[in-house]
């Protein structure tokens, strides 16, 4: 097993560095629980003594099976850690190796450039609850691996197939390409082709325009009362609940 | 107009103080914008002279009407702005006077203990796009003028009545109760009733103990894949969604 430097450790709150050594941090007890669950590589667990003793039952249940576990005083921990207040348990895992794109698969989820790492988390984690297990990143994304986003996830990443730097266009001839935009038809009314695509836009500008080509429906989330919009990640777990329950 | 010191303005990114002078800061173009619709009493705007050159057409289109806008230097906006990174315009507000609770409204959401702020701010946002204009919140809930809910809600402040330190017993004669839990129905299939309030519980402890006692139903949103939750700013919308577009 390859031993760390904390100052590595620290580096990896930076995308720049996480691509380098092609690793991301997982920080609290329910994220390390579900790699732990998913048989993820995950070395040395990082623990502060304060947290063993304080969920002693936890520790018996989980950290069992062959896990190393490094004790580490407070000071060092608050320097490796990526949060203000951590619970005091962090690993370090691999980044996993990105398969190429398989078109015979029918769902998608496809995001176009957003940037709040939070928002890319909670998708990741709305599209593990709903089955939907592969998700594609246009360029210009935030990193799916950055801290906020592996936080608002809770251990989907674990679950699901996260393609980076995806081209929209690959789908073009196997899938029917869908996107929210509030010029849309009623989603609740739509009727989701099997196989496709559901493409959100930024936050800030929607569908960058040379994706705005491959788009072939509109959908959107009737406005009943009032707003210029919902949450990007609002919108998108909306629409990711009617494709895969096929509402009318 | 009062005018306050920037010191007023600091001071107001933390809980008591919002509290002791009834304000709370707006930021940014959107929410400024919204606050302007809305014709909230905002005083002066705060506007760094970089925002001003740089949005000229903006400012001329919203800052007229009898606006009264002070141009700042950059060190003294960073000091008074709640982010990191700053679009260069901020502005006070009132906290509406809290009027009672009027149960002739039918429909509400109520959050207890959610501890998020920008999980309040979403969920604030999501209830005003669903024509849900009354949200109540419990004892023990994060502020709903903390900064990152108002960045959250995007103006969507402005629209709502917010009940804060609610007690949830208070619609106990009049108000179907309902909650989103695990253990319950599905939300697909539950046909929700004209007057109801929607329960969102703590992301980590759920509802708590002296609410659960109200509670007449319980729906769930169905786990078609894996994971333990869905983040409760997702839940309680895609449950928003539900309840104002009656889907069965």
């Amino acid at each position: 097993m390859i031993e760390y430097s904390y100052k590595t450790i620290h580096s990896l709150r930076h995308a720049k560095n996480r691509k380098f050594f092609n690793k991301f941090i997982i920080e609290g007890k329910r994220i390390v629980e579900s790699a732990l669950a998913y048989d993820v590589k995950i070395g040395q667990i990082f623990c502060r003594l304060k947290f063993i003793e304080e969920n002693d039952y936890w520790v018996q249940k989980y950290l069992k099976k062959g896990t190393i576990v490094k004790t580490i005083d407070k000071k060092t921990f608050l320097k490796i850690s990526t949060t203000k207040s951590p619970q005091g348990i962090l690993a370090v895992c691999d980044i996993p190796k990105q398969n190429p794109i398989k078109l015979t698969i029918d769902r998608w989820v496809y995001l176009d450039r957003i940037s709040d790492p939070g928002n890319i988390g909670t998708l990741i984690r709305s599209c593990a609850w709903f089955g939907i297990k592969n998700i594609a990143l246009s360029y210009k994304c935030a990193d799916p691996y950055n801290p906020k986003s592996i936080r608002a996830a809770m251990g989907a990443h674990f679950v699901m197939n996260i393609h980076t730097n995806t081209d929209l266009s690959i789908f073009k001839n196997t899938h029917r390409i869908i996107a929210a935009d509030l010029k849309g038809e009623s989603a609740s009314a739509y009727e989701f082709p099997k196989k496709c695509v559901l493409v959100l836009g930024s936050e800030a500008h929607g569908i960058s325009s040379q994706n705005l080509n491959c788009i072939e429906d509109f959908v959107l989330i009737n406005k009943i009362g009032s707003g210029d919009s919902l949450n990007v990640s609002t919108a998108g777990s909306i629409l990711i609940f009617l494709l895969m329950n096929k509402l009318k």
